[in-house]
């Protein structure tokens, strides 16, 4: 199932107790839609933390076969959840597929509104940055992102997980000037660690507003000290934009 | 003053008792920017209802002349009331202004997402029609209101006044495929009477789904009763989008 939302209503996706999470709302929907017995186990493409949106995240489960109609399905999780959790497209998955595992790689959007004055219809979307930030600079210190680095500067480790890799590989990362101050960063790899994407943008805005040098950044990634880079920028700027599965998991088994 | 706003979160412009409306609260942030003993008398552009929102909303009211710093004054404005309501630009006017009777013309936007399933980001801005519709008969049915017409069977009349008339004259109106299902309807009057834009919207609509025919807009329009119409379309889908004056309103007096 492809998913968007809006996460300025949701904890997080990651099924919490005591919290409106995306990951709960969705399990519960399609428990009622599939009459199951209990919520299914989600398979999620990516974790957005509270806050993030998502435009094409993927969340895989097992349906009872019996009877499935998607077309059905996805109109009675609308019909529950939108347009705060929207079912944009539902799927049958071969067997063994899942959201997480099978996914070749994660795109992510981050916007930025440069802009003096805020916009009440871009607020919810968007990081208001006043200050004047230089395209060229943002764009400078993006370029080292590319490849496969140690990203411990800009991410926060799983606790309690001894050795865990921060290494990732981005295959795309850029800026883009969609005029009247929106400017928007996107960014490829096959996966990402927590907060990396926030973490990476609250820097390199730094950098556009002249703070600090956008020659930096390379030296930040080679630091690997959280310390070395700047904080994460506002959940609310970002977006799970797409994920990408090899070209059979289409279709039904 | 230029004003911008979400309209969720407002029941309509006009400040009301026990009611949390936009002038209510541009009042009150006017009132402490400048340090006056009551709220300012408020002249605006246009009224908009509860739910309906504004890019280009314009507001006039007298300042205290002393000190009077505008760019502070937006600042104040802004750190009270952003982003849900945010003044883009604020100016002097020269004496005898008036945000309503100096308005030449009034530009409203009213934006439709027509697509099987929704969308998180513009559920709040647009109304979703998930029914196919043609954007041949939208046009057709939109090409009779142009110029000057009685609007009675689109408008609701004030109440207790009489020989109210609704003749308005309209000076643009066109239908706009943006893509992806989104279709954005712009029209321009002189003046517009309440529910004006949403009437003629909610009867296109039907025009453009099939079950009335585009070619009965101009009858409708001459039968001058409300019953003749389709029903309002929904607040969120509406914009005050601009308002024209004459050219020498710009600049301190």
């Amino acid at each position: 199932m492809t998913v968007a939302y809006d996460g300025r209503d949701f904890s997080g996706f990651a099924p919490q107790p005591n919290a409106v999470t995306v990951g709960g709302a969705l399990a519960g929907a399609l428990q009622r839609a599939l009459r199951m017995e209990g919520p299914p186990e989600l398979g999620i493409a990516g974790r957005t933390d509270a806050g993030v949106h998502a435009w094409g995240q993927v969340v895989s489960f097992d349906a009872p076969a019996e009877g499935l109609d998607l077309e059905r399905l996805q109109r009675s999780v609308n019909s529950q959840l939108a347009p705060r959790v929207v079912a944009r497209e539902v799927a049958c998955a071969p067997p063994g597929f899942h959201a997480r595992h099978s996914a070749l790689s994660r795109r992510y959007r981050y916007t930025v509104l440069n802009r003096p004055v805020t916009d009440p219809f871009l607020a919810a979307t968007s990081w208001h940055v006043a200050e004047p930030l230089d395209l060229g600079a943002l764009c400078l210190a993006c370029d080292p992102l590319l490849g496969e680095h140690d990203f411990t500067s800009f991410c926060r480790a799983p606790r309690g997980v001894a050795n865990f890799s921060l290494v990732r590989r981005v295959t795309g990362a850029r800026w883009t000037d969609l005029g009247e101050g929106v400017l928007r960063f996107e960014i490829e790899a096959t996966s990402f660690c927590q907060q990396m994407v926030r973490a990476v943008v609250g820097t390199m805005v730094l950098m556009g507003t002249g703070r600090r040098r956008a020659g930096e950044m390379r030296s930040i990634l080679l630091q690997r000290e959280r310390a070395a880079a700047g904080r994460v920028a506002p959940a609310h700027g970002l977006c799970l934009w797409s994920v990408t599965y090899p070209a059979d998991v289409d279709g039904c088994a």
